[in-house]
């Protein structure tokens, strides 16, 4: 079997996890640590692809669950796969749509989460699932999880081998194990029987993976999970560490779930000193400056997040001082640009005051030009992170950044 | 005083009005026939300035209204002009704020408009307005127009003499006296009424501007209105075309109102042969191919319209054979451009399959893809007019056009 995915690591971060690296793929190299762009639904919002490689962004993350929504497999299959259908043609990645399970409001069995209680006033539309499983808008048992399309209520059920074969079909570079990503909320007894299923979904996962040709140009991430509790941590990270096939265990990890921030450095500490040092970490949906320089220095070599894009749109923009919201008053007259220094498309060439006026006026160029400063600064930002392993500068770096930078 | 424009005319449309020619302002050249890009708030809606440089355009026109209502003429003084601001170095227009008058549904005194009915109902705010002139939405009066701003309830009162005034802080490099444009379903009484008001107001707007320094830097058009009477447009050509100062009459003309689509050429030709011949002519508001090409046939070297970025959000394309809906079904595995052999960025990239999932995935790349190739299309589409005048094909052109476009 040729090798989907070549990580190699070129310098460690002395007295800690941390590493620069880069990540080789079929389209080309991710140079880590490296932000991800999320592209969700195989477009990065108020960005085209074009801009996105303008920001230095290396890679793009789409999600498996909301493609396989719209358009559809099928839909995938014949525009040629995500890097044809949106011309990107740099590394990607497809979460598994285990995330969807618990933002869409998973249960199990049918007694745990508010839409789901919700939804069981809603009467049900037919399905293909046996009558006893009910599900409403999302649904886990043992196999997988149950969907229900809120627009045509049609239900549709997803297992590892469906998310896997599915994220065949989309063709990123990157895939990962499907899991059940569980709400913090959560009781530990019920943390304790997702971890299982993830478990068991990851390894089916890998063995799925592996008994197809794709696994030849798509690498398998397997997912580590466990919420805050050390053991759980600690249990998930050698158990999907050791997950294996006779052609070998997973390309890379996977760091999921819902984390304080206080406890984001811990929980990645415990798994990243259990998992093979040899291969990649990627930490799902982290993308805040702080957050990310705990992750860095605690072993993980990339990053996705829809912050930069969703905070963009919505007026709030990162700067070296930390985040403003431009739409605020003292902005109005305010010619320099949204960060001071930024070389940026939108800070090379446009002022606060019209950013502001922009959105004010809810001129769709507003998010559009603070989305691409929001995804430069946060990808610029992990490069400076990486140039500072190498230069052996990386405390230094991150004293100076916070020294100005405030939360 | 120095020019502020210079037209010349190139060629002539042999026994007809049209003509190619160039307008020269401060930023350049616009070559006539041209399409006009609107950005009503100082932005393109779906491009930026970049962007709509890279389909062709020349020239972007903004609106004095809404600029006055936001960032006001403090802001866009501050930011340094509608140049500046937008960071569009090309030749730029306002349009007066007369059509705002129309759209917000003024009526003469308090008796007219459905949305002045129902805003009767609204009490009124405080306004520096004497008491029994009592603007709603929009009010007219001999000296101007009163406007409520929906959102603070503030009440504005834009007179010819302001609207100049506002227009040459906004700095574009032709600007259009303010006018009052009617409704098409108004009596005939009513449009003689308002055409005074149009004529007064259009002397008056001249005479401001000739005495700003602004007049040797930004050129003013007179508009002419006067609905589908026949009498009323050519006294309106003519009233337009004889207003002067000491220095001088208006340096060029816009054609304001509202058509009938099968009266537009008749109406445009009353009153072209009335303008005289070497001064430019605007199009007000008009942008579909068909009343376009009747445009430049009846002597019109300008247009502008939102229909491109407007349609272009909602997912309805130019194409040579006339315009799709692109969520239709039938683009659901369509890998062909949004228009087969178009050159934009959208065609040069991606796929009708694309497109359509973007529409139906409701990302903001698909209004901003869509925008842009149907800019590219219109733009082209004129300036294609504009080479075949040159090349002496036009009415081979324009019927090999209509022969694949189906309105």
């Amino acid at each position: 079997m040729e090798k989907s995915l070549v990580f190699k690591i070129e310098k460690k971060l002395p007295n800690s996890l941390g590493r620069a690296g880069t990540i080789e793929t079929p389209h080309g190299v991710i140079n880590t640590p490296a932000f991800i762009v999320v592209g969700t639904k195989a477009a990065v919002r108020g960005l085209t692809s074009d801009m996105v490689c303008d920001t230095g962004a290396e890679a793009v993350l789409a999600n498996t669950y909301h493609l396989y929504m719209q358009p559809g497999e099928e839909g995938v299959r014949s525009m040629g796969g995500l890097h044809q259908m949106m011309k990107w043609n740099g590394p990607t990645m497809t979460d598994s749509g285990g995330f969807q399970v618990f933002s869409l409001g998973a249960g199990y069995g049918s007694n745990v989460s508010k839409i789901l209680k919700e939804a069981k006033d809603v009467p049900l539309l037919k399905h293909e699932l046996d009558e006893d499983k009910k599900p409403s808008l999302v649904e886990i048992d043992y196999d997988g999880a149950a969907f229900k399309d809120p627009y045509s209520g049609i239900i549709h059920y997803i297992t590892p081998e469906r998310s896997i074969e599915i994220q065949h079909t989309i063709g990123a570079d990157i895939i990962f194990a499907f899991d059940e990503c569980t709400s913090p909320t959560e009781s530990r007894s019920y943390q304790r029987e997702a971890l299982d299923r993830t478990h068991r979904w990851g390894q089916r996962s890998l063995e799925y993976h592996h008994s197809k040709e794709n696994s030849d140009r798509q690498a398998l991430f397997g997912i580590v999970q466990g919420g805050r509790y050390e053991d759980l941590r600690k249990e998930s990270a050698r158990a999907t560490a050791e997950m294996m096939t006779e052609n070998g265990g997973f390309d890379g990890f996977g760091i999921g779930g819902s984390f304080d921030k206080d406890d984001l450095h811990t929980a990645v500490k415990w798994v990243n000193e259990i998992l093979p040092e040899d291969k990649p970490r990627h930490l799902l949906g982290i993308g805040e400056p702080e957050d990310m320089f705990e992750g860095v220095e605690n072993g993980c070599d990339t990053f996705d997040c829809v912050a930069p894009t969703r905070l963009g749109r919505h007026g709030t923009i990162y700067t070296d001082t930390g985040k403003i919201h431009i739409t605020n008053e003292e902005f109005e007259k305010d010619t320099k640009p949204l960060n001071p220094g930024c070389k940026c498309y939108t800070c090379r060439h446009f002022t606060r005051a019209y950013i502001r006026h922009l959105h004010k006026s809810r001129e769709m160029t507003g998010p559009m030009l603070s989305s691409i400063h929001n995804v430069y600064f946060i990808v610029n930002l992990v490069k400076r992170m990486r140039e500072a392993i190498l230069n052996d500068t990386f405390f230094d770096f991150k004293k100076d950044f916070f020294s100005r930078y405030k939360k």
